[in-house]
C-alpha cells in the first residue's frame, strides 16, 4: 500500500511538473543570448532573462507554443529584470508568455512598448504577458502619442500588471482590430493595477480603448475584468469601448477623474463595477452611454460628483444618422439594478444636446437624437444629503422607460421623479469605507425586462434566483470587501505604496550653496534661503519636487543675471517648485519661469505665494508640449514685467492646452505690458471640460498696454473660467475678457475702472477636432 | 415475439403521433369560431379554417404552444382557404405555425400582410409561416408603401411560400431588429419561392430587407436558404441586407434585375448561391458589397451581364467616416472559391466613386475611400468568348489583394490582370442548362487566407478537405443539377407555370361590338376592328392584356367623342394594351391614352404601333403612382395635339418615375405644342438604374411651341436616355434635350433644323432622396 502511494504520488508530481520536465530552460543574459533561445524555443521552453538591466532592447519574441505548453519568457527574478533606454518588446506567434519584466527609465522607438504583434502580418495568439510593471517609460514630448500596450490577435491576455505614469498622447492600452485576424479577439485585461496617470491636458489619455471608430462595426469580445483603477487622470474617458460586445466587470473605478465610455461600438455589458469617488471631487465619474444595445446592471457609484458628461450615468443625445466618428443615437439600453449611494444627480439624459448651437456647428454636429427603447429599472438611489434633481433632463427622456425604481431622499422633495418611489432606507457597513442600502425594498416588484433572466447574480456574485430585489447588492449577513487591498491587482513583485519620507531642509546663505543644495536635495526637500540678496546668472533647474523658501522674518531676494530669454527657474520634468516669501528680480530680458524648450517628458509644476516678481521680459513662459498640472499664483506681487503668464503655445488646435488648472489668486499686476494672463486651447471637442482658470481678489492695474487684441486675459478656448472680486484699473484694453457663454465661463463681482469691459460670447467659433 | 412486436408498433404510432393525440383540432369556419378558437388553444392544438374565402379578415393569431407542441392554424385544404379583401395576419406568442393560406384578390389595411407581431411589446417566437401564397396583394397606390411579411422576434420562419406580384412601394418581405426582442433571431427565410416582382419605377422595391440603417449596428444572424428567386426585379436589390451576421447560402437568382447587397450591417455571408442570367439582359446583377468582414465564398455567377452597380461582384468605394444610411468603407472582405462563366467584367473595384461630383454634391456624399484588407483569391473564370476587361477599376483597388485566380480567356489579352493565371480549360455540364468549368487548375496552389479552413465545403456541399481546389465547384463526378425544379421551393399546392392559352380573335364591326367585346374578352385576346369608322364617346376600359388591331387592309378609325379630359383608352391596374393599324382622332380637348387617376394598384402596359393619332389635349397622360414597365410607340405618326407623351407627375422626389423604358421608333410627331415627350425622375438615388427613354428613327417637325422651359424632350432625372438618328426640323425651342452627362445620356446622328440645340450638362443639381 505504501509502495502504490509512492508511485501515485510520483506520477502527481511528474504530472504536475510536465511543462518543466518536458521543456527546456534556457538561462540567457544578454540580447544575443535571448534572440538565440528565443530562435530555438520549443513548446514548453522557459526562457529566464538574467537578473540585470537591459539597455535599448528591442525584443522580438516569436514563437509557436501550444495550449498547455506555451513558450515563456520570465525574468530571473520577477522585478529584478529591468527594460531601459530605447527599449520595446513584439510578440507573435501562439502561446507565449511574458513574466515578471520591468519596463522603466525610457521609453520606447516604436509605436508601442508592447505589441502583441512583430508586423502588420504576424500577431500573437493565446499568448499572454503578465506580472510586468510599465511606469513612466514615456516619450520625450507629450506629442509624439503611442501606446504602451496594444493587443493584435486573439485570446491574448494582459494580466496582474502595474502600469502607471503615462503623460504623453495616446491610450495607455489598446486592442486593435483591423484585419480579421484580430476579431472576435477575446482578450482578456484582468488582474491589473492601473495606477495613476496624471491629467494630460485635452484628448488622447485613455487609459484602455477598446478599437477605434473605424473598426467600430467589428466584433471585439474584450474583457475588462478586476482591474483596479487608481487615479486614472489622463482624460474624460477611463475606459473608451469603440467595438462589439465587450465585457466590462467586477472593476474598481478609484477616484479616477473620468468615466467609462461606451463611444462607439454596441453590445458592451457595463456589470458589477465599482465607481467610489470622495463626495468632493466633481471630475471623478460614472459610465456614459452612446450606441445601442449596451447593459448596465450591477454597478454601485458611490459618492461620485461628476456633472454632465461625468455624471454616473450619462445618457447622450446622438446625431441624427451620424458620421462613423460622431454620435450614434442611444437605443435599446438596459440600465438596471445598479445603486448609487450619496452621487450627485446620478441619472442624465440628452447628455451632450447641442440644438442651441446650430449657428456656429454644422449639421452633422447637432446632437438632437435622443435616447431610444431604453429602460432605466431597478435601481435604488441613496442620498444622506437631499438631491432635488437626482433626474436631470438636458433634452427629454420620452423614449425611456423608468420603473421600479426607488430613492431615500432624506426628506427633500424631488422636482422630476419620473415615479421614483420614495422610501426611508438604512445603511449597511460593506467594507472598504462604503456604506450601502442593501435593504428594505424587496416589497417593490422587479421590473421584468425583456432577457432580465440573464442578470442572474448580484454585484458580489450572490444568486438572483432565489430571493431577488432590486439595487446592485442582495441583502446577505456580514459582506466586509476589501476592493483597496492594492495585493489583489497587479504585479505581485511590486507596490506603488511608497512610505512617507521626513523631509529635509537646506539652509544656504549665498547663491552658490542654493545652486549646490538645490543639486543636491532629494524630491521633496526644502531649501531655506537665509535674508539677504542671492544673485544668479545660470538657471536652477529644478527636475524635482522642491519647496524654496525664505527661512525667516524678511523675504530672500533673488536677482538674475542671467542671459536674455533664459529663465531663472527652469521647469523641467517632474519639476514641480513651491516657492513662497521670496522676491525675484530680473533684468528685463530674461525669464522667472520657464519650461524646457523641448523634451518635456513628463509635468511640471509651480506654486507661488507671497513673493515679489519684477522687471522680467516674461514671468512664466510655457513651451509647446510641457504641461502642468496646477500652476498657482497667490498673494503675490507681479510688477514692470514685459510679459506676464503665457501659456498660448499649443496651437495644434487637437485640443492640448499647458495646464489643468491655472490660479490667481490675491495678486497684485503692475505694468504687465502684454500677455498678461494668455491661456489657449485650440480645437473643440464637445466631452473633454479643461482647462480651468481662476482670478479671484486680484488687482491689474496700468497692465496690457501692448496687448495686440486690446484683451487683458486671453482663454481662448478654456473651458472652465472663472473671475471674480478683481479690481481693474487704468489698464489700456478694450476688454478684460471675453467669455465663452456656451461653456463653463463666468464673472462675478469685478470692479471695472477705465479698462474696458468683460464680455460674453455665447458661441466661439473655433476648429472641430476631427 | 408477435405480442411484444404489437406493443412496440403501438408504441411508435403513438410516440410519432404525440402532437395529434395531445392536442385538439377544431374545425373553423367564420372568424368568430377562429377568435374562439384561438383563445383557447392550448399546446399542440390544431386550429382548421374550413375551406372557403375569408373577406376582410383580420386575423389576430396568438398563443403559447411549446418545443414539439406548436399551436397550428391551418387550412383544411392547403389553397382552398382564400384571404381575400382587406385582410391581414398577425402572430404573436410562442410555437404557432401558419400553414397552407392563400392571400389574393386584396390588400391589407395595415403595415403588413403578415407581421410576426401583433403590437410593438407582443412579438412571435419560435413561429412559423409555411405552405402559404401570398399573390398580387397590392396597395391601392403604389405609393402607399408596405410590407407583405415583417418578421419581428426570433427563431421565427417563413418557408416554403410562393411570393409575387408585388407592385406598390416596400421591401416584399423584412426583418425588423428594433428591440432587443428581435435581434440575434435567428430567423429562417427558407425554401421559398419568390416570384416575380415587376419592376417599381424607383426604389423601395426589395425583395428581401434584413433590417435597416437604423439598426445596422445589431447582430440579426438571419438566415435566407435554399430560395427560388425569379424575375425579382423591384429595384437594383434584390435582397438588401443592412444588419450583421446575417447568412445567405444556397439560393437560385434566376433572371433577376438586381443584386444582393451588403447595404449596411457587417460579417454577412455570400455562400453558395446561383446566380443566372441569359448572356443579354444587363440588369441581372450579382453582388455589391459595402461595409466590412463579408464573405464571399462558392458562388457560381453564369452568363451575369450586370455592370458598374449590378456586376458580378461590385465593391464600393466608401465615403469616409459615412453618416449612418450612406456607405461605409469596405474593409476586411473575403471573395474566395467563386466560380464565374461568361460574365461581363465580374471583379469591379471602386464601384460608385464620384469624386467628380465634388462640386454639386456635399463632401458627406463623396464616395472616396477604397477598399482595404480585402481578399479577392481562389477563384475561376471563364470566358468563352473573350473579356479584355475581367477587373474595372472605378478607382485603385490597391487595399485588395489578388491571388491564385485564373482565367481562360480564349486568348483575349487582358489589360488589368492582377496576377491572372491564364489556363485553357474545359467545361462541364452540371445541369439546369449551366456548363462550368469544374478541372484542369488542381495544380494552381490555393492562397490560404485568415480562418479559411471554415470554408469546409463547396458550392455542391462537397467536402473540401481531401482535394481542395480553386472556385465553386470541386472536379466530381456526374454533377446533375435541378435547380429551376420550382417543385423544390414555394407552397406544395400551388405553382406558378401557367398552360399557354390559344388567344381568341373578336372581331367588331362597330362601336358597341367593340365595347361589348372588349368587356367580354379575356386576358390575352385580341380584337379584329372591321375597316370603317367607330365613334366611341366613352372611355374604353383597359383592365387585362388586350390587342386591339385593323383587322384588313385598311386602318379602320377610332373617333373619339368623349368629355373632355378624358381618354379613349383608360389604361387600368393589369390593363396591357396592343393597339396596331388604327387611327385615333380626338376632339382635340379629350386624351388618346391615360392612366387611372388613382388606384392603379397594378401595372399598366401601352404598345403603339403603325397608328396615327391626331386631334388629342393629350395623347398620353399618365398620372401619379401609375406605373408601366415599357410603353412603345413605333411607326406611328401624332400630329395636331396640344400635349404629347407626358410621364411627369412623379414630382415628390423620392426616385420615383412613371414607366421603365419608353420608346418612340420610327414615329413622326407633328404640330404637338407642348409636352411632347415629358418624362421626370426627382430624387438622386445613386444606385437606381432607370428609367430608359430611347428615341429613335423618328422627326419631329413644328413641335414644342408652347413649351415653357422651351425645351422639346424634357427628361430630367432619367438615367439612361439615347436620342439617336432623328430628324427635328422648325421646331421653336431652345433645345430639343438637355442630356445629363455624369449618367448614361446620349445622342447621335440627329438632324437639327431650325430646332434649337442638343446640350449636356455633366452634373444635375437634384434633391438628395435620403
Amino acid at each position: 500500500m505504501k509502495k502504490n502511494l509512492f508511485y501515485l504520488c510520483l506520477f502527481l508530481i511528474i504530472s504536475s511538473c510536465k511543462t518543466d520536465l518536458n521543456g527546456n530552460l534556457t538561462k540567457v543574459s544578454t540580447l544575443e543570448e535571448l534572440n538565440t533561445a528565443i530562435n530555438n524555443a520549443k513548446p514548453g521552453d522557459q526562457i529566464v532573462l538574467a537578473n540585470g538591466t537591459y539597455k535599448d532592447a528591442e525584443i522580438k519574441f516569436t514563437g509557436e507554443g501550444k495550449d498547455g505548453e506555451p513558450i515563456t519568457l520570465k525574468a530571473e527574478t520577477p522585478g529584478k529584470v529591468f527594460i531601459e533606454g530605447e527599449s520595446s518588446l513584439e510578440i507573435s506567434g501562439n502561446y507565449l508568455e511574458v513574466n515578471g519584466l520591468f519596463f522603466r527609465n525610457g521609453h520606447s522607438p516604436k509605436a508601442n512598448v508592447i505589441a502583441f504583434r512583430t508586423n502588420e502580418k504576424d500577431v500573437a495568439n493565446h499568448s499572454k504577458v503578465t506580472n510586468c510593471v510599465i511606469l513612466d517609460f514615456n516619450n520625450l514630448e507629450r506629442d509624439q502619442d503611442n501606446l504602451w500596450v496594444q493587443l493584435y490577435g486573439k485570446h491574448n491576455e494582459l494580466s496582474n500588471c502595474y502600469i502607471a505614469g503615462k503623460t504623453n498622447g495616446g491610450p495607455t492600452v489598446r486592442v486593435d482590430l483591423k484585419g480579421n485576424q484580430s476579431i472576435r479577439n477575446y482578450h482578456k485585461i484582468i488582474n491589473n493595477h492601473f495606477g495613476p496617470r496624471p491629467r494630460k491636458g485635452g484628448a488622447r489619455g485613455e487609459t484602455i480603448q477598446l478599437g477605434s471608430s473605424f473598426t467600430s462595426m467589428s466584433p471585439s469580445n474584450t474583457l475588462i475584468a478586476n482591474n483596479l483603477f487608481e487615479e486614472c487622470n489622463g482624460e474624460v474617458e477611463i475606459i473608451s469601448s469603440k467595438t462589439n460586445f465587450n465585457i466590462i466587470k467586477n472593476n474598481v473605478f478609484y477616484k479616477s477623474e473620468g468615466s467609462v465610455v461606451t463611444r462607439h461600438g454596441n453590445y458592451v455589458a457595463v456589470d458589477g463595477n465599482y465607481f467610489i469617488g470622495d463626495g468632493e471631487n466633481d471630475q471623478y465619474g460614472g459610465i456614459r452611454i452612446i450606441n445601442t444595445g449596451h447593459w448596465v446592471t450591477n454597478n454601485l457609484f458611490y459618492k461620485i460628483k461628476g456633472k454632465n458628461f461625468r455624471s454616473p450615468i450619462a445618457i447622450m443625445n446622438g446625431i441624427p444618422k451620424s458620421p462613423l466618428n460622431r454620435y450614434n443615437q442611444v437605443t435599446d439600453v438596459v440600465v438596471a439594478y445598479n445603486t448609487f449611494v450619496d452621487s450627485d444627480s446620478p441619472w442624465q439624459f440628452g447628455v451632450g444636446t447641442n440644438i442651441s448651437q446650430a449657428d456656429v456647428l454644422p449639421p452633422s454636429e447637432i446632437r438632437s437624437a435622443r435616447p431610444l427603447r431604453t429602460e432605466v429599472v431597478n435601481n435604488v438611489i441613496y442620498n444622506s444629503k437631499g438631491d432635488p434633481n437626482p433626474i436631470i433632463e438636458h433634452d427629454k427622456a420620452d423614449g425611456v422607460t423608468f420603473a421600479s425604481n426607488i430613492i431615500d431622499n432624506n426628506g427633500v422633495e424631488i422636482k422630476n421623479s419620473y415615479g421614483l418611489i420614495s422610501k426611508e432606507l438604512t445603511l449597511t457597513d460593506i467594507g472598504t469605507d462604503l456604506s450601502v442600502p442593501t435593504s428594505g425594498f424587496d416589497d417593490v416588484e422587479e421590473y421584468n425586462g425583456f432577457d432580465f433572466e440573464t442578470i442572474t447574480e448580484d454585484l458580489l456574485g450572490n444568486s438572483r434566483s432565489k430571493s431577488n430585489q432590486i439595487g446592485a447588492i442582495l441583502n446577505v449577513e456580514n459582506i466586509n470587501l476589501n476592493l483597496l487591498d492594492k495585493s489583489k491587482y497587479g504585479a505581485d513583485w511590486y507596490s506603488n505604496e511608497v512610505e512617507a519620507k521626513e523631509p529635509i531642509t537646506h539652509t544656504v546663505s549665498n547663491a552658490s550653496e542654493l545652486v549646490a543644495k538645490l543639486q543636491e536635495a532629494e524630491s521633496g526637500d526644502i531649501i531655506d534661503l537665509s535674508f539677504g540678496v542671492f544673485t544668479i546668472d545660470e538657471s536652477l533647474i529644478i527636475d524635482k519636487s522642491i519647496t524654496i523658501k525664505s527661512s525667516g522674518d524678511g523675504k530672500a531676494q533673488i536677482i538674475f543675471s542671467g542671459k536674455e530669454n533664459t529663465p531663472l527657474f527652469q521647469l523641467s520634468p517632474y519639476g514641480k517648485l513651491t516657492l513662497k516669501q521670496v522676491i525675484l528680480e530680473g533684468n528685463n530680458s530674461n525669464y522667472a519661469f520657464a519650461s524646457l524648450k523641448k523634451n518635456m517628458s513628463n509635468h511640471f509644476g509651480l506654486n507661488v505665494s507671497e513673493c515679489e516678481i519684477s522687471n522680467f521680459n516674461y514671468v512664466l513662459r510655457v513651451y509647446k508640449q510641457a504641461f502642468s498640472e496646477e500652476i498657482t499664483f497667490k498673494n503675490t506681487s507681479i510688477a514692470d514685467c514685459e510679459n506676464g503668464i503665457e501659456l498660448s503655445e499649443e496651437t495644434n488646435d487637437r485640443g492640448d492646452y499647458n495646464t489643468e488648472y491655472l490660479t490667481i489668486d490675491n495678486c497684485n499686476f503692475n505694468n504687465v505690458k502684454q500677455n498678461v494672463v494668455d491661456y489657449y486651447r485650440g480645437g473643440y471637442d464637445e466631452s473633454t471640460i479643461g482647462g480651468n482658470l481662476l482670478i479671484t481678489n486680484s488687482t491689474f492695474t496700468n497692465c496690457g498696454e501692448k496687448e495686440k487684441n486690446k484683451r487683458l486675459f486671453n482663454h481662448n478656448g478654456i473651458v472652465n473660467v472663472n473671475i471674480n472680486n478683481n479690481t481693474f484699473k487704468n489698464n489700456k484694453v478694450q476688454f478684460v475678457s471675453i467669455l465663452w457663454g456656451a461653456k463653463n465661463n463666468v464673472e462675478s463681482n469685478n470692479t471695472i475702472i477705465n479698462s474696458g469691459e468683460i464680455k460674453t460670447e455665447e458661441n466661439l467659433v473655433m476648429t472641430l477636432m476631427y
